[in-house]
C-alpha cells in the first residue's frame, strides 16, 4: 500500500499535463479536472451524451506519484455511459468523465488528440500537442418554456440557462441571433447548443451562434498570410486535432514580388489598396472553401480564425493602407491584437464567427514573428534563443525570459535566388545542395526533383527528365561555403583566379574570376558578384544579430531557430560557415518549419497563448539597426567568411575553416596579399 | 462670515443638483465637480478650447446653505479664458471650470440647457431637464508621433493617450476605424476627438469614431415607434437640448390598422415580416433625415440612438417575427434591454453609432411602457401611482418604490373611435368635449378645429368651415358620462326610453333607444351599443386595475397618470365617472402626454437611467389578466357606471353623482325594474 493513501481523500493525477490533487471519494471526475485547471471537454454539460469528455484510467502501480491507479478506484459504468455506448462508439476503457466518480487513487490519461478526427491528423501541420482552452465554447442547455406567470423572453431564459448550467454572466447576444432564437429553441423543443465567444478573461462573453439540440462539433482555422504563400490549418476547436491543410500563392504577387513593390503599387494607384485587400481575402476564402471541402465540413461550422503575417500582409488584409510602412519612421496603423468579426473581413465563415491577429512586433517586425516566438518560446526558457526568419527582410528575435529583443534587417532578395547570376526560386531543376571536393575542387550536387547526388550513378537518368536550369538560395549559400571550405575564396570572399591553373572550374569573367557549378544544358557559374549579394545579405542579417547580442549584452548564444520556409531548407552547418548566424553548437541549430503558422494554430486553440504573446510582445524591446551606429562596423566584419573579427570556436570544433586572415589576390585590380597555402588538413 | 466658514477648505455648492463639498483653495473646478460626481460636460479634457465646461458664479448669501458666494472667490479670468473669449462667445459671467480654481465658498450653476442651442429647444418635447450621463463621451486628445525606437501603432498610442488622459482602459475599437486611423491622426496634426461609447460601468469602452482636431458636437435620437404614429426628437448629447423634433404615421398601417391584424399579415405572408420591418425601418431613416435637415446637423454626428415602442412594434422593428406575440403564452422573443448598432437596423447615422431599446415588461407590456415608468417613476416615490397608457391594448403600471405591478388589458379599439356608430379619429370636425344639461337633455359641444363651444355665438360660422363629422374618443367618452349625470342613462347604461317624453333627443332604435347627440350635415346618435362597447371597454381598463390594487393589497391609489396621445385628450373628471380609472382625488389624476417618449430621452441623455429601468422591470411583477379568476368579477362590476360596489367618494365629493342602485327599465326585453326617479339635487 502506498505510503500517502488517504482513503477518504484519493489522490487523482492528470496526464499528460500531470496535475494531481486529492478528492472525497465520490467526486465527479469532471469535476475534479476543473477544479485542478486541466482541461476537459464537455458540450453537454454533463448530461451524458455528447461524449466530449472521455478520459482512459491508467492501470497499475506508478511508483514516480506514489500512486496505484485501477478501473476498480473509479465508479462503475453508469446507466448515462451505457446510454451513450449503446449509441455510439465509447472505446473499451473509455470513461466519460461527467459521469464516473473517484473512489480511490487514479492516475488519469486525457486524451489530447480529438476522438473521432484522431484518425485524419495531417502530416503538412506541426504534430506538437496544444493544450486547449480555445475561445469558443460549445453550451448545451435546456431552455424554460415560455410561462405567462413569467413573460422573460425567449432568449433572456435562454441567457439565464447559460447562466445557471455554465457560468457565463452577462452574456452579449450577437445581433444576428435576435430573429432566429424563437424557431431555434422550438425546433430544439428547448434544447440548444450555444456557441459562446469570450477571449478575454475580462470580456463579456458573447452569444454568437444558435443551434437546435446538441451541436458536437466546432472548427477553426489558423492562417499564415506569407507574402508568397498563404498557409491554412482547419482544426477541431474540441479535439484539437488538425483536420485538413491547404496553402496557396498569394495573388498579390500580380501586384508587386517583393513587399516593397507591394507598397509602391498601392502608393502609385488610387484602387491598388482595395485591389491587394480583396485579392488576399479572396484567396483566403478560397482556401477556407478547399479546407472544408477537405475535411467534409460546413464552412458555417467555423467559429474562429486566427491570422498571422507580416506587417504589410497584416494591414492590407485588415484593409489598412501600408504606405506608412514603406518609409521611416514605418509607422504600424495598429500594433495591438486585433479581435474583429468575419463579416469585417469579409470572410465567408459561420455569420457570427471571430478574427483574431496576434500582435505586431514593430513595423518590420510583424505578427508572423509574434507567432514564431509564441510557438518557439524564447520568453519561456533561461537560454539565450536565437529566432531568425530569413526571407527579404529577416525578423530577428532574441532572448530569453528575463529579456527579449527584436529587429528586422534588409537581407534583400539574394537568400531566395533573386540578384543571382543563376538564381531561381526553389523548384524542380533547381540546385539545392553543394559539396567541392578540396583537392580537385570537383562539386557534387543534388537538384530538387532528383533524389541522388549527382555523382551517383542513378543521377543521370534522373537529369533527363528533370532538367538542371538554376540555382536556389539554399544551394547558393551552400556553394558560396563550400567554395569557402575549398579555398576557392578567401574569408573576404574573393575568387582565387590563380586557382584557374588546377581547375578549369575556375574561369575569367572581366576582371573577375567564376566558379562554374554546372556545365550541362544550362552553364551555372557562381560569380563574384553572385558572391558579393550573398555576402551582403548575411552580413545584414549578422549585423541584426549582433545589435540583438548587445542589447542582451551577451557574446554567444545557446540555441538557434530557423524558421519560414527558407530557413528549413537551410543546412546549419553551411549557414554558420557563411557566418549567417553567430557560432553555436551545431547540434543546437534546428529548423523549425513554419513556426508562424504553428503559433497561429496555437493561439486559435488556446486563448491564454494569445494572452501571453500580448504581453511578450508589449515587453519585446525592439532595435531599428538602421538607427544603430555600430551596424555598419558589424556589418563590415560580417561581409569577411564566417567573420572578420568574431571567432566561431564551436563551429571550428566540427569543421575545419580555413586559416584566419589568409586573404588570395582578386586578381586584376586586387591589391590584396595573396594568400600562401589553403591549410585543409587538420 | 459665516459660521462653517474653513478659509483653507472652501464650501463649494453646485445648482442645481445641490451637491456639495469643501476642497481646498486651489483645486480646479471641473474636478471639484467630478469629484462630488456633479456632471460637466468637457470635450478637450481641460485644454480651454471647447467651452464645454461653463458654469455660472453666483453672487451673494445663501442663508439655507450658510455660504456666502462670490465671483471675487474663483480664480482670475486664466490666459486660457482669455483665449476662448477672444475666439468665442463666452457669456459675461461665464467661466470655463476647467481653468477655473476654488478660492473660497462658491454657489456655482451649472446650466443645464446647453450653450449654444438653448434658444432653439423645441417646445413638441417635454421641457423637463434630464440630468446628463450620456453614453457617448467626445475625448479629445494629443497623441505622440510616431517613434522608430518605441514602435507602437498609431492606434495604439491613440488608445494609449485616451487612457492616460480619459481614463479609458482596455478600449475596444470599432473595425471599421482601422483603415482610416492613419489619415485622421495625420489631418489633425496627431490632435483627434475620439467618440467613446460606454453603455454598462462594467463593459469596455468602445472607440466608435475619430475625428481630426477638436470636433464639438454629438447628437442623439430618442424615438417611440407606435402602431400609428413615430415620433422622434434630435437632442444634443452635450447640452441634453432637444434641437429639433418630428413625427410620421407609421407605413404598417398599409398591412393592418392595430396590431393584431398586422400579427396576422405577418402570419398570412410570406415575406410579411420582412415587409414590415423594412417600412418602419425607412420611415425611421426618413424621420433621422427630417430632424437633422431642420436642426441643420449632419446625420453622421448622430452617434447614439434610444428606441422604444409596444411588444409588437419592439420585435418588427429589430427584424423579430412577431407570431408569437399573437396567442398565449404571449412569448417575447426577448425581453431584455438590446444594445446593437445601428448597421445591424440599416439605419443612417454614423456607421459606428449604437442603438439601445428599453426592456420590454411582458408579451403586451412593451419597452413604451417602460419608458413611461421611466418617466413618470412610481418606482421613485412612496405613493401608490397608477399609470395608464390608454390604447387598443391598455398598458397598466401599478406601484410605489416598494413594489410595481403591470398588466395589459384587452380595452379594443372603443376609445379610439372605432366600433362606435358614430365614432371617429380625433381629427378637425370630431367632437371632443361634451356638456349636457340635465334639465333640457340638451347638449353643448367642442369640436376639433373650432375654438368656441357650440353655445357660444362665433361658433356657427366656424361650423361652416369645419363641418361636424363624427365624435372622437374623449368626445364619446365625456357624452357618455355625461349622458350617465344627465340621468340619461342608468348605472347600468340602458338608455331611459321614458326620456323620450322629454326630450326629441332621446330616440327609438329598434328594440333600444339612442341619444341624438349632433343634428347637423350629418346627425349623430350614440346608441346603447356604443354605449356598450365603451363599457366593455372601460370595464376591461378598469378589471386590470383592479387586479393589479389586489396584488399590491390596497384599495385606493394616490395618484394617477394618464400617458400616450389619447390619454392626453381625455378629461379626468369623465374618465373617472365613467369609471375607466379608479376613484382618485381630480387634483392627483393628470395627462402626462408622450411619456413613453420622454423616458426614451432620459435613457438617451443618462446611462443611469438605463440601468434604473432594467432594474426596474427585472422586478416589476406581471399580472396576466386573462388568467386571473377574479378578473370575470371585476370587469362584470366594472361594466356599470362608475362601478356596481366600489363607492368613489373621492369624485362623489366634487361631482355630483346619481343615486346608486337606480336603474331604469331597459325598454321592451329588459327585465329590470325602472327607477322610480332620478336625484341630481345635493
Amino acid at each position: 500500500m502506498d505510503q500517502n493513501t488517504d482513503a477518504k481523500h484519493p489522490l487523482v493525477l492528470f496526464m499528460p499535463s500531470g496535475k494531481r490533487g486529492r478528492f472525497p471519494v465520490g467526486t465527479n471526475l469532471l469535476e475534479a479536472a476543473r477544479e485542478l485547471g486541466v482541461y476537459v471537454e464537455s458540450v453537454c454539460g454533463g448530461r451524458g451524451i455528447c461524449g466530449r469528455c472521455q478520459i482512459d484510467v491508467q492501470e497499475g502501480r506508478f511508483a514516480k506519484h506514489g500512486v496505484t491507479s485501477s478501473a476498480d478506484h473509479i465508479s462503475a459504468f453508469s446507466a448515462k455511459e451505457q446510454n451513450y455506448a449503446s449509441k455510439r462508439d465509447l472505446k473499451p476503457g473509455r470513461r466519460l468523465s461527467c459521469s464516473a466518480r473517484i473512489e480511490g487513487d487514479l492516475v488519469i490519461d486525457v486524451p489530447q488528440e480529438g476522438l473521432a478526427q484522431a484518425q485524419v491528423v495531417r502530416k503538412d501541420a506541426d504534430r506538437r500537442v496544444i493544450e486547449r482552452n480555445p475561445v469558443i465554447q460549445m453550451c448545451y442547455v435546456e431552455v424554460d418554456e415560455p410561462d405567462m406567470h413569467k413573460p422573460l423572453g425567449d432568449l433572456d431564459r435562454l441567457t439565464q440557462a447559460l447562466e445557471e448550467d455554465w457560468g457565463f454572466a452577462d452574456i452579449l447576444v450577437d445581433h444576428h441571433i435576435l430573429p432566429k432564437v424563437q424557431s431555434i429553441l422550438r425546433a430544439g423543443k428547448w434544447a440548444v447548443t450555444a456557441v459562446i465567444h469570450r477571449d478575454l478573461e475580462t470580456s463579456r462573453p458573447s452569444l454568437i451562434a444558435l443551434y437546435p439540440g446538441l451541436k458536437n462539433e466546432a472548427y477553426g482555422i489558423a492562417c499564415d498570410i506569407g507574402s508568397t504563400t498563404i498557409a491554412m490549418h482547419l482544426t477541431s476547436l474540441l479535439s484539437g486535432a488538425v483536420i485538413a491543410s491547404s496553402g496557396a500563392s498569394n495573388p498579390q504577387i500580380r501586384f508587386g514580388e517583393d513587399l516593397m513593390s507591394r507598397v509602391s503599387y498601392v502608393m502609385m494607384n488610387p484602387d491598388g489598396r482595395e485591389a491587394m485587400t480583396r485579392a488576399v481575402r479572396e484567396a483566403i476564402v478560397g482556401l477556407i472553401g478547399k479546407v472544408a471541402a477537405e475535411a467534409g465540413i460546413d464552412h458555417t461550422d467555423i467559429f474562429d480564425a486566427v491570422f498571422v503575417g507580416n506587417p504589410i500582409m497584416h494591414h492590407l488584409f485588415l484593409g489598412i493602407d501600408p504606405t506608412e510602412l514603406g518609409g521611416a519612421p514605418f509607422a504600424l496603423a495598429v500594433s495591438g491584437a486585433i479581435h474583429c468579426r468575419a463579416d469585417d473581413l469579409d470572410l465567408e465563415l459561420n455569420t457570427g464567427s471571430r478574427v483574431y491577429l496576434l500582435p505586431c512586433i514593430a513595423g518590420h517586425v510583424g505578427a508572423d514573428a509574434a507567432a514564431a516566438t509564441l510557438c518557439e518560446g524564447p520568453h519561456r526558457q533561461d537560454e539565450m534563443m536565437l529566432l531568425v526568419d530569413v526571407g527579404t527582410n529577416a525578423e530577428i528575435v532574441l532572448g530569453n525570459r528575463n529579456r527579449v529583443v527584436a529587429a528586422s534587417s534588409p537581407t534583400g532578395p539574394a537568400f531566395e535566388g533573386a540578384e543571382i547570376s543563376c538564381g531561381q526560386r526553389a523548384a524542380p531543376g533547381a540546385i539545392e545542395r553543394v559539396r567541392i571536393d578540396p583537392a580537385t575542387l570537383e562539386p557534387r550536387v543534388r537538384v530538387i526533383g532528383i533524389d541522388h547526388w549527382s555523382d551517383e550513378p542513378e543521377f543521370a537518368e534522373r537529369a533527363q527528365a528533370t532538367k538542371v536550369t538554376g540555382v536556389c538560395g539554399s544551394g547558393i549559400m551552400e556553394v558560396v561555403a563550400e567554395m569557402f571550405l575549398a579555398g576557392v575564396i578567401s574569408e573576404d570572399g574573393v575568387v582565387d583566379g590563380s586557382l584557374a591553373a588546377r581547375s578549369p572550374r575556375i574561369v575569367q569573367n572581366g576582371r573577375t574570376w567564376s566558379y562554374v557549378l554546372w556545365d550541362g544544358d544550362a552553364r551555372l557559374a557562381i560569380t563574384q558578384n553572385d558572391i558579393r549579394a550573398i555576402q551582403l545579405a548575411k552580413a545584414a542579417l549578422y549585423a541584426g544579430t549582433k545589435l540583438l547580442m548587445e542589447k542582451q549584452e551577451t557574446d554567444h548564444v545557446d540555441c538557434i531557430r530557423l524558421a519560414g520556409a527558407f530557413g528549413s531548407l537551410i543546412d546549419p552547418k553551411h549557414a554558420m560557415i557563411l557566418g549567417l548566424i553567430p557560432d553555436c553548437d551545431l547540434d543546437r541549430v534546428a529548423a523549425v518549419g513554419n513556426a508562424a503558422g504553428t503559433g497561429a494554430r496555437m493561439a486559435l486553440l488556446n486563448r491564454d497563448y494569445r494572452r501571453e504573446i500580448e504581453q511578450t510582445v508589449r515587453r519585446i524591446e525592439k532595435i531599428e539597426t538602421a538607427l544603430e551606429p555600430k551596424f555598419q562596423d558589424h556589418f563590415v566584419h560580417a561581409m569577411a567568411l564566417p567573420n572578420k573579427v568574431d571567432p566561431f570556436d564551436k563551429l571550428g570544433g566540427s569543421v575545419q575553416l580555413p586559416e584566419r586572415g589568409a586573404s588570395p589576390d582578386a586578381g586584376a585590380g586586387s591589391g590584396r596579399r595573396r594568400r600562401s597555402r589553403v591549410v585543409r588538413e587538420r
